[in-house]
């Protein structure tokens, strides 16, 4: 490994405080690369593309303590410790850091921002080096499987040839998924949390209402708005949708019940205002300061389209598979419900993929996986830790070693 | 009764068909009348009010064969027969007629558009009076007593003392329940269908989505849009959300599954576009053609503040409760689950009042009680019919005949 090697695979340790927020990481970064363009599904050619990572701990020798963490929908390659800009921690703080479910005094931990998303990768509010103007709209379609084949150059980037282990949830975990069935050779386990084998008409009909939200919001000006005049109005809409399909009716009968926010005031609509409506404004609002309308308009859309098996029969689709799956649901979590679940994991085990299925009993809905959690934390950790031992054993010990946790 | 009492109760039957569509009972209209005011729970007081009513059937001699009909958040008063204007049904056209479960035969069902409706009655797109402009946001916040409050003049007015049953599923089973609690001696029986005891933090999030998606639109302005510049596009995407939820997972992938609607065309924002994508948009585009944004400002906040108790104890709430009720709920109903059905009858039961609980095996959601369903049409029917017996009859042989539907 040479000195720059070394230098770009490094995490950055610095102070766990900023601010009001800590994180047993400290203050870590991103970095942004330049890398050869892809094809997308859609058949347009990237000349180049540009990702944004963060990388966590640090790779062994061997470099067999890779663990790919892949975002969902509004995530970003932020995925823990305190982030510089903000002062708060990464998306999966929670589970990702020393002793946690996802080591890094053990593992060497990547994340990126994934291709068509605005938190320094390449998507529609880059600048298209053929214009030099942004893409907007002209953006190609882009897909999960595009998404994936983005993250291999940033890993050929790096050096990686094979990835210890690939986690995500939600559309994080589609692109677990999709890693394991498109690199066979490069993924040794995948742990694909809350998610499924294809986007139900129900998803998508969610999806859509966003969509609309934001496209006849007169400011989005067919995808051309400027930083002044963005579709704000109409993105808040699509993220408030969103933020109910994440929680339970439990977790909003617990945070919010039919409580009153406070007194009403002369300009309120109407005389009563629920704390939850107030929940839902404020998570919109939020929303709209970090995340760009048209990239949320490509995000959906990629998940909607997302068909793991596309058409083919299950053996056909996933017969290469080699790597060994931990598939973890939530019994609460009502838009990717525990049955598509077990609609995965029936598939996989059709196509001989060795399989660990695991229903959590949390209630607090989709959201679930991003909160603290600490029977999902053993589950992960219990699992990475058993195969991590396994992958270095003679194949005769592993029974015995996997016993406990399978 | 006078002929002119007569003629204000006569049911309108013409024609059976009217265009590509056709009804047992034909043609049939609504008429508006003007009533006495009424005081709003906020305090406000109307110093009149107009409700749009239809009638079917004809009123008893002993008056004891009033069916007084309710409707939910986007219906009206045209609840059954071909309407003039539309050419289409009512609402209600497979239970209502002749024969029906609802049988215009035997029953005078009573129907009205509620206040704050957007269908004839007083509304928020109604000129008040005092002002001689639209009332448009200076309409007093409506609630689901309060609709009950004006259908209650209507009946006065219509020298109705008492409804032998009052039915509605929904935002009307809400109604119906509010008739059986505040209006005790004038309620002989009540249906509430897919409805609740009061509207649940998850259930007011999906509203004030839709209630955002139009005040933030552009055309909103404050609520003094004109007919030519109205907020179509965020009452378009309130209908959508709507929508979503009122489907069931089961009846989205039968209806839709991953269908593309058609090939791309180039004025496509993405090149797959999905048949349940194309459905959402024509509901939405649809539903702005008839229905004023101001009204469904309205009437989501009064579903939304619903809360049949009110923070009383059920016995003291619901202690002077005469009537008899058949609780309706439908297993695929995740808008207002079976779940919230079995709280109500509880509750009910806790005040000693007698109920009939029936959850359906429908696959299609909270639509369910809105489209043809012959069981739940034999459940309406067989409770309407003993119970119609039921009144006729001393009081010692009612259990002998009620046996065969309790």
């Amino acid at each position: 490994m040479t000195h720059a090697h070394q230098r770009l695979l490094q995490g950055d340790l610095q102070d766990q405080r900023l601010g009001r927020y800590t994180s047993d990481l400290g203050v870590t970064h991103t970095r942004t690369v330049t890398l050869p363009g892809i094809r997308t599904q859609s058949g347009y050619s990237f000349s180049q593309i540009t990702l944004a990572y963060q990388t966590l701990g640090t790779l062994s020798p061997a470099q067999d303590n890779v663990v790919l963490v892949c975002h969902a929908l509004s995530g970003d390659a932020h995925v823990a410790g305190l982030n510089p800009e903000t002062g708060r921690p990464g998306w999966w703080d929670y589970h990702v850091g020393p002793g946690k479910a996802i080591d890094t005094s053990r593992f060497f931990v990547l994340s990126t921002n994934v291709l068509g998303g605005c938190g320094g990768s390449t998507g529609p509010s880059s600048v298209d080096p053929q214009t030099g103007r942004p893409y907007a709209m002209t953006f190609p379609p882009v897909t999960i499987r595009d998404m994936v084949a983005a993250q291999v150059r940033l890993l050929d980037h790096l050096r990686i040839s094979k990835v210890f282990a690939v986690v995500g949830g939600s559309m994080g975990g589609m692109q677990a998924l999709v890693w394991a069935v498109d690199y066979p050779h490069r993924v040794q386990t995948c742990i694909p949390i809350a998610t499924c084998l294809a986007h139900t008409p129900m998803q998508i009909a969610f999806h859509e209402v966003g969509r609309q939200a934001i496209i006849t919001d007169a400011q989005w000006n067919q995808g051309h708005y400027t930083a002044h005049r963005r579709p704000e109005h109409g993105l808040a809409v699509a993220r408030m949708v969103g933020h109910v399909t994440y929680l339970s009716e439990f977790a909003m009968k617990t945070k919010f019940g039919r409580q009153l926010q406070r007194e009403a005031k002369p300009e309120d609509l109407f005389p009563e205002f629920f704390a939850v409506e107030s929940y839902l404004q404020y998570q919109g609002e939020s929303f709209v300061k970090r995340f760009d309308p048209n990239s949320y308009l490509y995000i959906t859309k990629a998940l909607d389209r997302f068909d793991l098996l596309e058409g083919s029969p299950p053996h056909a689709a996933l017969g290469r598979v080699k790597a060994r799956f931990l598939v973890i649901s939530f019994e609460s979590d009502w838009l990717y419900p525990p049955a598509q679940a077990r609609e995965l994991v029936r598939t996989l085990k059709r196509a001989n993929a060795v399989v660990t299925y695991l229903n959590l009993q949390t209630s607090y809905g989709h959201d679930s996986f991003l909160i603290q959690n600490p029977e999902f934390s053993r589950a992960v950790g219990h699992f990475l830790d058993a195969e991590y031992r396994r992958q270095r054993l003679p194949l005769k010990k592993t029974t015995q070693i996997l016993g406990g946790t399978r």
